[in-house]
């Protein structure tokens, strides 16, 4: 069989129109091993082959247009034992090829929760079974091409020459065809949490070394590294993006760029001994995925990460609900309230420290009589679920400490009634959310899970907030290492257990991992709203670099973008620097972002009293809904502006949002999307005239017109604006 | 109150005579800040102060002998936030006096099992408390001054100006009177299983270097390292053990010698980033101890190590047993049989792996049929347990590959039918011993632990053989670093819970916790019975060293020395090295070595087959106590020869065991030690004229004789010989 697949693929060569990128060719190409696939539509077409060294090469095209030029694949692994003693290994050369198998699928799932109610799962698919000649390690290569995009993933398989073995490098390259214009974050083993940079390639590291933006667990390990998902675009105008899909029982990719060969190398996050990943065969790594097309909005609608993630491991879902929240938190992060209880002490020590001695420092905000205030203004105001951050007894010296025993996850303040507050909620109609933060100390969070799993189910809770702030312990481990790769899979996975919803906060970027966990409703894993601000189009990136991997709780809401006023004894002081919590966007692009940033879990994150004060405004966050039946990304443009427009699942409402950037611009929303027989009433939330994100952010208004498929608007928004609409059915 | 006490000491000072260490004084002392104390019976003389850079100073006395010469103690230390980027504070200099507390006690506890039923604890205290002048951080010291010895530990109260903190280094010294004897192990991270080195203090390094042996996890960090307990024969006659107790929350201790100063120096355990220990107040080190005596027995008799530990934390201990076992497992040592089931493969993945199609390799000990048969022999000849190696699935490649889900505690190969043995061994009135081998994958373990122990419930095992080879995971922690004592702690902790009782292998060298978690029957630590031979004299060093601690599962009884001629198809090659299992003593030794080495928990180690060879000589294994009224420590010098006689727990048996050296000797039994009153049938075990470990160590005789209090024998033991001595009264 394997003699006639290559007979029939040395025909295709033959026939196959000679391309430009091909005159790029590193290698001279071996007629007799080059290997070509296309996706089902055959806009995509991948070439693969080994090069004179017995290298995988590949190379992806789209419409004829080169994506990705020769790059080659394999690695540099260690065999396991006496690993600190020994040479590397060579498992990227000297390959020969023992067989080529093709598979194709056409399948469409549903999502527990997403963007669209049905997705497509569409692809043709080759596998390259490899032999190295000298050793006789095998290596496989799976292939998949979407009609928008592509993946990949090596496959290790049972076999006698290879067993356990260390990933010292992973060697994945993604030649690129030119100096693109990229949307980066600098590679970094510890934090996400960065502003965007908007640069050509070349540029990287020079805008790295002046990017000095700190974090509290921060390692760049190159001024050319960046994080994926990357999202470029090229200087023959094609989107392009990658990133990866399934990253589980390994470590997240980086990618760092050589500015010689213009390419891409993967970087993965080593451990403490530098070591990449520990490998068992058999066993597979994550998918590496590019997405491809003419516009932006491709990039958006593409599902290749969830389509390359397995389906749900939870067999009942009925229990994992889309949840709209608020939280008594933006009280703290805006520093008018403490998640500690008492100033006396410089350390606790948990189950040692008697709280019930301490003065309490009367700033401690989750306390009965607030907790049960919050609980009341969101019940009033149809919300699903409550944050409480800070109930737990630890927080006095919580922070970055490297300290192991930080938290118990089971022991309230003394003034917080554990009982009687989750009573109070269920008879008002609210779920309290429980909040875990690690603190980074993952065997303490670990020894706890179980008993803390156990503690929700007692009271209620539906759903957890985690949180890795600071550096890990134990020391040498990296939030985006295998250790803490494999550490929030497992919160995850006993989280089912427990029927309990994850909303993971400063854990690995997501890479679909939701397909398969459903109940990982929300990560955090990019710069939220709670930052001292951030730049004007920061949120018309994310849904092209941080989304591609699923959801965010990005928290927007914020009515009071100047949290100094908050306080009741606030006097402006212009010298004073961006307060946290200070945010840069005009109001109405804080209602777009309900619909731009997708996520089944979406908080109003801001204070009631700031809701209380712009209540016509605060409408749109009590109507917008969380699941979809359907989205249409209507203009996009990474760093310029986005607009998309959902319709609510099992309903006939739509919603649309925007967010803008750095420009003035006039909007078209063409409603073209709505049913051609029916007419709706919008209701738009629009910049005013005079709105400013720095000097008059709350200057909105307010429009409610009929609209029909027929119809199309123009909306203009400021700088830092933005617009969302509601649009019912008449 | 202050004042009072200083005007006394200074007093006290003026009156005392002036002796010979005095003039060693590195520093002037500043007479007011004098402190002196001493042991109730005045042998030990304790002395403190502040030097003048106002570091702390003691010095220790044994009748007018010095002892530990005027030494430092402190910290550097670093403040746990951004410490990566700050510089290290001193915690070492600039202290004054604030306040000095004493405090005595004499009382009598009753451990649940040990060497005696009843121990006095009977000390004088002194709590210095101190404060530096420049940072106002304080810092405790509390000693106490046994008659035979002496212990410190660092306490750190509740201050403001010290929280969670990093110990950067421990500079505790030990300054020695001269070039003595020690006899020690190299300091090194993760192993203890060293044969043992006698020499100059001033040839260690000489020594270190040329020490080749090697270990599967190893880091020798300093050729002037040695390991605690490290036993000395000083330059004026006197016996000086240095160790530490309650090792909890903290990496363990090393010493390194500094040639010039001819002073230890603490040195801890690092882990990854180079750390000692984290911190934080209020918290206290472990003790630091120092016995002596004028005779090596009063190294052995001394209890300081339990007493400065915490009385149990576990109320009802009736489930606690010593316990005599068997194992299927000395076959698997001598390579006669495998832990794994098949050999079909090169790695496997624990619940992915189908081991039913697999092909049995036929050499898998732990199968059903010969499981019957060792229980059927240890239920004949009296055993209470039998432990079983390999029972559960994922040996096939454990050893030693920083594999993480290696084992799941949970799962039976196919041929282990965890039932039906269990009940079949309960029928015979034997409880099956269950084994953790965790392979260093320590959050493996911790993940899985609270169903391990339910399974060991579930079935009826008590026990469980844990073990911990190979390197730790995560990556960059020790075996004896903060984690890992962290870890053991916690595995023991919760055995209790489970009413387990655990015999940790590979662990770090205990400290006396026992007597905290009396479920802590066990611990190897040391270099045990399984090598390929030991020093001839390994055993007479190990109570002086190692048991300081608490007892070694040294597993002794071995009758068939060379372990080749257990396979049927051996045939003799005088070229071939030491296999593994082979020892190095004559059969008599082995004997001896149950009373010499003290354990609750006591192994006849050898396969059955050969205990039938040698019925008489078991007679005495099957005969001997495990806990003990009252031991005498007849003679012993270490390094050369030990006889101790032990009383039986509510009984009035005694037995009595030896171990020789590398000459031949004639022991003396003083049979003093028994009822005046009564005769006494001896039966003694001993070498033979020709008995030779090398070349006949299976030539021993039996004497049956009659003795009283006023007896008096002489025994002639060979090199590597012994004697062993059941006293049964009339």
């Amino acid at each position: 069989m394997k003699k006639n697949i290559l007979l029939i693929f040395i025909l295709l060569l033959i026939s196959c129109k000679s391309d430009d990128n091909h005159n790029k060719s590193k290698n001279l190409i071996l007629n007799d091993n080059l290997q070509k696939l296309q996706s089902p539509n055959k806009n995509l077409d991948l070439s693969f082959h080994l090069d004179l060294n017995g290298r995988p090469i590949y190379s992806l095209n789209f419409e004829n247009k080169a994506v990705v030029l020769e790059s080659g694949l394999g690695f540099i692994i260690k065999d396991n034992v006496e690993w600190m003693k020994i040479d590397t290994l060579d498992m990227m050369n000297n390959f020969k090829i023992l067989d080529i198998k093709f598979d194709t699928k056409d399948e469409v799932w549903r999502p527990v929760w997403g963007e669209e109610s049905e997705i497509r799962n569409n692809y043709n698919e080759m596998l390259v079974e490899l032999e190295q000649s000298d050793s006789e390690r095998r290596l496989n290569i799976r292939f998949r091409l979407f009609d928008d995009s592509f993946g990949f993933r090596y496959e290790f398989p049972q076999q006698k020459n290879l067993g356990s073995f260390i990933v010292i490098d992973e060697k994945t390259e993604f030649a690129m065809n030119g100096d693109h214009t990229a949307f980066w974050i600098p590679g970094d083993y510890d934090t996400q949490e960065y502003n965007y940079i908007t640069s050509k390639l070349s540029e990287i590291k020079k805008k790295s070394i002046e990017f000095k933006e700190e974090n509290v667990s921060m390692f760049r390990f190159s001024d050319w590294g960046v994080q994926t998902s990357l999202m470029m675009k090229s200087v023959d105008g094609l989107y392009i993006n990658i990133h990866e899909a399934a990253l589980i029982e390994y470590s997240a990719m980086h990618l760092e760029f050589n500015p010689k060969s213009m390419t891409f190398e993967s970087h993965l996050t080593p451990d403490a001994f530098g070591n990449m990943a520990y490998m068992n065969a058999p066993h597979n790594t994550p998918w590496r995925t590019v997405i491809v097309g003419n516009s932006a909005s491709d990039i958006l609608a593409s599902r290749i990460t969830y389509n390359l993630n397995e389906p749900s491991k939870i067999e009942d879902t009925s229990w994992i609900k889309p949840t709209k929240y608020m939280g008594v938190w933006w009280e703290m992060i805006t520093g008018q309230s403490t998640w500690w209880y008492t100033d006396d002490l410089s350390s606790v020590r948990i189950n040692e420290t008697n709280y019930d001695s301490l003065t309490p420092n009367n700033t401690h905000a989750a306390n009965n009589t607030k907790v049960m205030r919050y609980i009341d203004f969101a019940s009033e105001h149809g919300f699903d679920a409550l944050l409480v951050e800070g109930w737990n007894i630890g927080w006095e010296d919580w922070f970055n400490k490297k300290k192991d025993y930080v938290f118990d996850f089971q022991t309230p303040y003394p003034d917080f009634d554990i009982e009687k507050l989750n009573k109070y909620a269920e008879k008002k109609g609210i779920s309290l959310m429980m909040h875990h933060e690690t603190s980074g100390a993952i065997r303490n969070y670990e020894r706890h899970i179980d008993d803390a799993y156990s503690l929700m189910n007692k009271y209620g809770y539906k759903s957890v907030k985690s949180g890795y702030v600071g550096r890990i312990i134990p020391a040498g481990e990296r939030h985006y290492g295998q250790y803490m790769v494999d550490h929030y899979i497992y919160a995850i996975d006993k989280a089912a257990d427990y029927k309990i919803m994850v909303n993971a906060h400063e854990a690995v970027r997501p890479t679909g991992v939701a397909r398969t966990y459903p109940n990982h409703i929300g990560n955090e894993s990019a710069r939220g709203a709670e930052f001292r601000g951030s730049k004007l189009n920061h949120t018309t990136i994310l849904p092209f670099t941080r989304l591609i991997g699923g959801p965010m709780d990005y928290t927007p809401g914020i009515f009071e973008m100047d949290p100094r006023k908050n306080r009741p004894d606030f006097t402006p002081n212009l010298n004073e620097t961006l307060a946290p919590g200070s945010v840069t966007t005009t109001l109405a692009n804080q209602l777009g972002l309900y619909v731009v940033i997708y996520s089944p879990l979406q908080m109003a994150a801001d204070l009631p009293k700031n809701y209380m004060r712009f209540p016509d405004a605060f409408q749109f966050i009590k109507d917008v809904a969380l699941d979809w039946d359907e989205s249409v990304y209507l203009e996009a443009e990474p760093g310029e502006f986005i607009t998309i427009a959902r319709k609510q699942k099992g309903s006939n409402n739509w919603f649309v949002g925007n967010s803008n950037g750095y420009n003035k611009r006039d909007a078209i929303v063409n409603f073209e999307f709505l049913d051609s027989n029916k007419t709706y009433t919008a209701k738009i939330y629009r910049d005013k005239e005079d709105s400013d994100y720095a000097t008059n952010p709350q200057s909105y208004e307010i429009e409610e017109i009929e609209v029909t498929s027929d119809s199309k608007i123009k909306i203009t928004t400021v700088p830092a604006g933005g617009f969302a609409i509601s649009i019912f059915p008449n």
